[in-house]
């Protein structure tokens, strides 16, 4: 795996949810608190995943013209009453409740290496999300983890959700970079196929914990990804 | 002046150029290096106070629609060629000697109290632009001067400039806060106004170097002012 482009690259675009942040460990650990402050006993690993999985389908409701442009923040909440049902318990929880939970998508930990690996990278490149998470909830989640971005890019300023291509022109073009001056860093192979085929650059960074300690995610080598890191402390040191 | 309406705010939206940077003694310090590198006499005072008031007429050329939207990067890029044919120097540089000059403006310099005023107001308030100048411009800047924005918010993602309404429309809706929840702080009374018409609190801070020690810039206090401030420390002082 050759590294000489990296001297070309001059911005970094992270996928968050997941590269970033442990989003099944932050919903469980403060599901589990509500479970004890309401007296609930929500099985909180079964609704992450259920809420997880409520995402694409909801981003593809807003993709094939069903909903107008919705930030995912009101997506969030859409599938989080669809649950709240569910799992019987809409009943036992105010309307500040819900809206307080549905904000937990704010304030996701990030994973261990995160916050050092991103300062150690900052040194020499700028650093963007480039995340379907509306830019609010990407601002209030940078505030809470000490997350140093440079610059706050959503797929709200596409309009357009990722994989759509709009998405990473509209990075290029706002940092007025070439895409190949970009290196798109994501946990999933989908993200980055998406952005290689932009001209981006791509490094696949391994989160094999992002589905639970059961789960087997596909952590398989795409040729198209120019690295592949253990975590971010391992891709600041490749390219630093 | 009451301060009571300090506790519903979230957010501070800051106009850059002149309220955070000290644009026109930033252009003179480089022109000054750039005259003596290339044995040229320019005088730059009155070269950055003629780019200077380019920048309306420029931007008047995209709001009315004899241009269409166009990065502030290229309107300086305009105005700066005009400039150095009148000043009898375009054929003294080469393109790469303008190109670097002309993003004079992704390096100025911040006035002496604005980082430690930013950091003091950061602890309390989401910080973000709200500027004409290019996202990538802002972002360059920032990592220059260490400014530590949460988020850079630019005319650019409107696609209006400032003092179009669109512009303080999209700090709200991506902020996801009311305007009321806002301020708007800046060193130019038409700048406030426009953000007063829009809903937003509005701060006006004093910097009476803006246009050089000799000159007499408008520091006249408007009926639409919620607070007016000495410099960002003065403001970190009455805010928190």
């Amino acid at each position: 795996m050759t590294t000489d482009f990296v001297d070309d690259i001059k911005a970094l675009t992270f996928d968050v949810f997941g590269t970033v942040v442990d989003w099944r460990g932050s919903v469980i650990r403060e599901g589990e608190q509500l479970n004890a402050a309401k007296g609930l006993a929500i099985d909180w690993p079964a609704f992450a995943d259920r809420w997880r999985a409520g995402y694409a389908p909801a981003m593809n409701r807003v993709r094939q013209g069903e909903l107008p442009w919705t930030k995912l923040d009101a997506l969030h909440r859409m599938t989080l009453d669809t649950l709240l049902e569910e799992f019987g318990v809409a009943d036992q929880l105010s309307e500040a409740d819900k809206q307080y939970l549905n904000r937990v998508w704010h304030r996701l930990t990030p994973w261990p290496d995160s916050v050092a690996g991103l300062q150690t990278l900052k040194q020499r490149f700028i650093l963007a999300t480039l995340s379907n998470g509306n830019v609010s909830l990407l601002v209030n989640m940078a505030r809470h983890a000490g997350l140093p971005w440079d610059c706050v890019l959503s797929s709200e300023l596409a309009g357009h959700y990722k994989r759509d291509p709009e998405v990473y022109h509209m990075a290029a073009n706002l940092l007025d970079l070439k895409p190949s001056q970009i290196l798109m860093v994501a946990a999933h192979q989908d993200d980055l196929q998406a952005a290689h085929r932009e001209g981006m650059r791509t490094a696949f960074v391994k989160r094999p914990l992002e589905f639970g300690p059961t789960a087997t995610p596909d952590l398989s080598i795409d040729p198209c990804f120019d690295l592949v890191a253990e975590d971010f402390l391992d891709l600041a040191r490749q390219l630093t």
